[in-house]
């Protein structure tokens, strides 16, 4: 096998993630490598999770990546907490909250759910009677779900969670860095970030961050590794409720990145270099700014679709300003649309999962993806393929409302809570 | 927080991993990313596969790696296959074998151990002999044991396990691509390498590959998650011996990397960059070259550090070429040692663990690190440091002796199984 030098064709990705990477961190990437305990790289450590906290708004001390991909953060925080037997809620309104059932199912929960439509978020008060009824010991729950691009509100669920002792995990992997995720005001317990969508840095790492109730559960069942382990540690008894993966386990990831540096992996040196650049990209740009710009592009996106002749997708009170999703016309082929975008006009969208493959297409607006020639480039091949597809738009309007958008004087909205 | 550009020192890295990485591997992750379902992307990612066939010496169709560092690759291959109450049987000869220990008792085993002194392998007869009393269902154990530098010969221990029907699980993270590493031929049931030792590609990757009889284990216990399973897949009953880690499940990640493509994480794309180069380059170097240039400088470091007066560590017959251990000479704080060599040279060495720190220092010769400049680097500043620590080598013979090997006409030796 004669394999070449990587060449990679050039896309404009707008999907929900993975992202385009900006070119800073793309070359960040390429830095010489350091050693994990090389005072150099541990101050990046320290760097990376100072520059986390204030990604998470938060004054936690803990607030670092897990080197896995997203649903490595989700497994992390969750079975580090849960305890065979434990009573977990999951509110589930798209794909993503399945998920979290899943993991929770996997070690041991007695899951209970509740569901509302596709498209639709729940009413806070719902879920606050429905945590007053089952008692849980834990709420997981997504916060901006891609599957169905919705945001889910949090703000009352944190402190009723809070008031009732109930540790709320939030899954905030395709909002954090381009809506509000507001960790402490929303008294929210344990969350978890993603790095290939707003923050535009490649997959792979999961940030996380869980304040001290969080943590007070984690050290309760805290056991080092032999081999590693002090004499102490070791003649601390059984440990009939020990975290069951050691890969994420949080109580020895925390002595990691502690300091500690209590050796469990070999951190990812290449991607803390990413992550670092990424974090240190949003926070020039402004948290504030940054979520208003991926509103602001959302909005020209939204109008030139409509403009076009199609309709959007969901309840929009709740529209994840990150992800847009268009009704696929009837008798349009999704796939085949998604396709020729990819084939001729090198342009990346998405569809969906389970009951909305089919139909619903998926256009992200997320981090260095999200700016007007992506915008432009989409709505324009997108008209172009549905006319290719037996769908009549009204030819030439999607450009033209996103460009008047464009052209007005910018007024950037201010994202909600 | 006013966080700077990312501004890294160069290092001469000398330890046994992370080492430094090609510089054809950095530029490959510069490369802008792809979709992960981007036709271009899932050839990028069959060639990985296929190279890892290669590298893995195996036939085997499952070759790729976890989306985390090494560890995550023990972690995957051993919670796939054990459900709880299953025999496993782990010799441990280092930290890495107590590793496995933790694995395979936090996903429920009924873990068996038998240990050597460190600094020493078993008797291939000795596992066997265990194996037949104990009648396990698994037997792990380390290949190349980092802490300690030894190699563990498997070449009959493989065939015993398969007449016994015992799946052998071997962690070759420190040994692979740089030491013999014969799959097929040894009769290793499933293996797991690692990246950012001999294959100079920076941590966060965990390439596995896993043969026929492991993949039956894993197939009984498959579940497909709730949101992308088929009807069918939903319908087929309980699953009471589900494997428990959602990332880690390699029924649902097999099918993320056959024809299916299933949805299961967003793949490291940069990571799968600079794997695929690295891979590239292993090949283009050629195995077997590739191990001979491994033992050549272990030769040339092993030469200069003996005329220089220094003892090496543990059982020379079993000695793991990528990594030279030194006993600390008597009085020698070796953690300064270390440190002035970083301080004042820029060469990083390593300590090792538990019983072994502060008794000998560990010096790689892995992947891009394992070169002429480098090994006269560390043997040239070793040479000073221990003198300004107050131990008195044979001033100026270890570069000499090293010089000397240098110098006469090459006969680089074939390793081993």
């Amino acid at each position: 096998m004669n394999v070449k030098p990587l060449q990679v064709p050039l896309r404009t990705i707008m999907t929900p993630g993975p992202v385009e990477v900006d070119p800073r961190v793309l070359q960040a990437m390429s830095t010489p490598i350091l050693g994990q305990f090389d005072p150099a790289f541990t101050d990046i450590m320290n760097e990376v999770m100072e520059m986390l906290r204030q990604l998470f708004q938060t004054e936690n001390q803990w607030a670092f990546p897990i080197d896995g991909t997203s649903r490595s953060g989700n497994e992390a925080l969750l079975c580090s907490i849960i305890e065979p037997g434990d009573k977990v809620l999951v509110p589930v309104f798209g794909r993503f909250g399945h998920l979290l059932v899943e993991i929770c199912e996997r070690y041991g929960a007695e899951v209970h759910t509740m569901e509302c439509p596709w498209g639709e978020v729940f009413n806070q008060q719902d879920i606050i009677n429905k945590v007053i009824e089952i008692q849980p010991k834990i709420v997981a729950i997504v916060h901006g779900e891609t599957s169905t691009g919705r945001m889910q509100p949090l703000n009352l669920l944190g402190p009723a969670c809070r008031k009732q002792d109930v540790l709320l995990i939030v899954d905030a992997v395709a909002s954090i860095g381009g809506a509000n995720v507001a960790v402490d005001e929303w008294c929210l317990d344990g969350v978890i970030g993603g790095t290939q969508k707003c923050l535009s840095v490649p997959a792979g790492m999961a940030p996380i961050t869980y304040n001290e109730r969080v943590e007070k559960v984690i050290l309760q069942r805290k056991k080092v590794e032999y081999g590693i382990a002090t004499a102490e540690e070791l003649e601390k008894g059984s440990y009939t409720n020990r975290i069951r993966s050691n890969y994420f386990d949080l109580a020895m990831l925390q002595d990691y990145w502690s300091p500690r540096r209590l050796n469990h992996h070999t951190e990812a040196t290449s991607m803390i270099y990413a992550l670092r650049e990424g974090l240190r990209l949003v926070l020039e740009e402004g948290l504030y700014e940054r979520f208003g710009r991926h509103s602001y592009h959302e909005n020209a996106l939204v109008k030139g679709l409509e403009a076009m002749g199609l309709t959007i997708y969901g309840d929009a009170t709740h529209k994840l300003p990150t992800v847009t999703c268009i009704e696929i016309p009837t008798g349009i082929d999704g796939d085949s649309v998604r396709k020729m975008l990819l084939e001729q006009f090198g342009i990346e969208i998405a569809s969906s999962f389970g009951p909305l493959h089919g139909k619903i297409l998926r256009i992200g607006t997320m981090g260095f993806s999200c700016r007007k020639e992506n915008i432009l480039a989409v709505l324009s091949a997108l008209e172009a393929v549905l006319i290719r597809h037996g769908f009549e738009p009204n030819r030439g309007a999607g450009l033209q409302a996103a460009l008047d958008f464009y052209e007005a004087p910018v007024c950037i909205p201010v994202q909600e809570g």
